[in-house]
């Protein structure tokens, strides 16, 4: 009976003294002379599972050439292990070499640094900590989705090429399928309209402003897609290629927005623990030490709500030496961040910033001076989310597009959002890769990511 | 209490005679002279509910002048309704104009033309057939979701930037962050080491290669994401963004492959019909006739699995007079798809390719003229998915792609695959939007995409 190490993991008694047939991958190969283990994993469970051969097996000297890496067929029966930290081992009656690996097979049995992982990213989700790193990546998608389409959010596939010039295009690839080198040129201009859409397009960065045009049909939406920054920028919080989680809710306003934020983000620490309980332990104890109760922690937390004027009193009440003063009409700096969620000992969402720092859609407190804006600080993460209730008066918006030197002939449409049967709305975006740094304790960006783009580093 | 028109209309019993708070929009406004009744939608559930108010409310003046499109806050009774096609409706005792609409607002309560919606494109969610159209994408994605988490697939985000020239390089979107019309130039060409990522980078088409990579590592793995074409093409089928779902299975030859594909194909229309009743029900009615009869026919169909060579014998023997003669080493056109499909009365996977009209990562078949590769073909939806066994052989792998011009050095990578514990593995690739064209009977791949992008048309 062919089955996957997941189901004999998750149903041990029933598969103790059964046959089975498995088919995976040699992680390790120990051999002693009248027989051998071999460290089993077939990619459906984290653990490897060991089998056990010996010289009975007519085929014993052909198996002791297997080599790591190898992919095999193993013939066997489940037993209880001798061993006290394995719940089972695999007596083998058969195995059979599928497909070899060299000597010098890049992923041996061993420490390897990342800086070397990353150069093999083709290879490296083989290895313990990126099986385990891309395994949490596809769970807290799922979370992701479980959640949202539970609470009747339609999930909008907002487009990644546009037009619109609402994030600046500076920030944005251009797309083109003219020949760079023999562009079709008019007035000494590069002609646009030989390109496909007629006119400059981009891949975007952001499904906002088509996300809030579906809330005002459906009240509740999400994207999740990949997004794109050109940033020239190398450090370990920055790509240039990332996934971004977007939801807008009309009929909310910025606590209501506070409410799902902090309940998503809660449902998708504990789902994690729930569905990766094996790679959780395994970067609790190698990755980042007290990962586990950090995660069960925030799950257990209230996160606190307060306004920026005020996280700037407490920060300028302070006994520190700060890098950068704290300033009521400023952003806050990674040192505050970091403070203010020591101080409060948990989560903080961060409230009704300086209008002047924030995007021009949010909507204007009654102050004139903030933005109903609101930026969600974690403990170990730095800022997780970022949101804003929208400005929902026409006027005031068009106002704000022009004072921040908006483009208004390509957010016409988003703007006219406020005429037909505009209301109260609210909505956040979230990293995706931030919320896994955060998750698995891995810090740098490039290693939470299946194949990384940053500046010059474009492989695979 | 502030409800949801969903949580209503699940559990209608339980609120009959509750006081009930809404929020939405105004689908229609029938008004009389003591009493009116709004069409409201809150769009958290596909059908309208009727809101009754009369003249004993102290706003009936303000009420009477509320427009369609508008958002209303409603506060009332819910009540049984005398009328038999509707459960209830809502005796109002309070109506809140949260934002109005004006007179000329684009959608109003009558027929509009697909086309003329398509220049709505950010407000046509709110109209009947796409609210339907764009619930049910978000539905059949979860759907999508659901089959391969739940069967131990890991959800791969593979890259959309790439460096690799698998596709032909002409097919694929480049992209840059250099000023068009001021390129750096060296020795008469376009400098591209003075780009982001330092040489031409393209949006790429799939994730086919990178998919393998990591089923390598997992055994099964998907990808579900954006995809770009440059196609110059304007049909009902073709646009330059969509969305493609990609599994990758090691272990796994064809015939495992084409389980896995009915499979998953008939737990998505299962899982649409269970979760979408009302929307489909509407589509059955007023998009395809038979629509709901189709996906329940699907379901419990058998697939019937038949090589291209004798596909091909049976159109040959047809008597029908063919555009396009069949022919053993062609590939089959839609006429030819359409027939087979009424000869088998169902689904049809045609297997086992001429070797020369498909990709060069197929396997070869042992009588060195086909491949094993398979085309699911579905009544009403034409090809639906492709899939393949991929090679695993190194050497018969090299001599594909050199046969074939492919630039080996930006698949080296891919190649080594099978150096290193290779094995018999299989995937396909499914066009999402193919899918629910096929789920809702509606024809053109424009109208179940957001904001489609096709050639001199990238609004919004």
């Amino acid at each position: 009976m062919k089955v996957d190490a997941i189901e004999i993991y998750q149903a041990v008694e029933k598969f103790i003294g059964q046959e089975v047939v498995l088919e995976g991958w040699v992680r390790n190969h120990r051999k002693q002379k009248e027989f051998g283990f071999i460290d089993f994993n077939d990619g459906t469970y984290f653990s490897t599972m060991q089998i056990v051969y010996d010289n009975m097996l007519k085929e014993f000297e052909e198996i002791q050439k297997i080599r790591v890496g190898s992919s095999v067929r193993v013939h066997g029966t489940l037993v209880e292990s001798p061993k006290e930290n394995q719940p089972f081992e695999i007596r083998a009656s058969h195995i059979e070499l599928l497909g070899d690996s060299p000597e010098d097979y890049p992923i041996q049995p061993k420490r390897h640094s990342r800086e070397f992982l990353r150069e093999q990213a083709y290879l490296r989700p083989r290895t313990n900590l990126f099986g385990a790193v891309f395994r949490v990546r596809s769970v807290a998608a799922m979370a992701i989705h479980e959640y949202f389409q539970s609470h009747h959010y339609v999930y909008v596939h907002t487009p990644l090429i546009t037009t619109a010039d609402c994030e600046g295009s500076d920030q944005m690839f251009k797309i083109t399928t003219l020949d760079l080198n023999h562009l079709p040129m008019k007035d000494g201009q590069v002609d646009l309209s030989k390109d496909l859409f007629g006119k400059q397009a981009y891949v975007t960065g952001t499904g906002q402003l088509h996300g809030e045009a579906f809330a005002m049909a459906y009240k509740r939406i999400y994207t999740f897609g990949p997004t794109f920054r050109t940033e020239n920028s190398n450090t370990k919080t920055h790509a240039n290629e990332f996934w971004m989680i977007e939801p807008e809710i009309a009929f909310c306003d910025l606590n209501g927005l506070m409410d799902v934020e902090e309940e998503m983000l809660k449902f998708v620490v504990q789902y994690v623990l729930d569905h990766c309980p094996t790679e959780i332990d395994f970067l609790d104890q190698f990755v980042e030490k007290g990962l586990k109760e950090k995660l069960q922690k925030l799950v257990a937390s209230t996160f606190t709500r307060i306004s920026h004027h005020d996280v700037v009193t407490i920060l300028k009440e302070a006994d520190v030496a700060w890098e950068f003063t704290p300033d009521y009409g400023e952003d806050i700096a990674k040192e505050h961040e970091r403070y203010i969620t020591e101080y409060f000992n948990g989560p903080v969402f961060i409230t009704d910033w300086p209008k002047d720092i924030k995007a021009w859609y949010m909507k204007v407190n009654e102050d004139g001076k903030t933005v109903a804006a609101v930026d969600l600080e974690v403990p170990g993460a730095g800022e997780l989310m970022g949101g804003s209730q929208r400005e929902e008066d026409y006027d005031k918006l068009l106002a704000r597009s022009k004072e921040m030197g908006v483009d208004f002939s390509t957010v016409d449409w988003y703007c006219n959002l406020r005429r037909y049967g505009g209301c109260y709305h609210s909505g956040f975006g979230m990293g995706f890769e931030r919320l896994l740094i955060y998750l698995t304790g891995v810090d740098n960006i490039r290693d939470v990511i299946p194949f990384p783009r940053t500046p010059k580093s474009c492989d695979y």
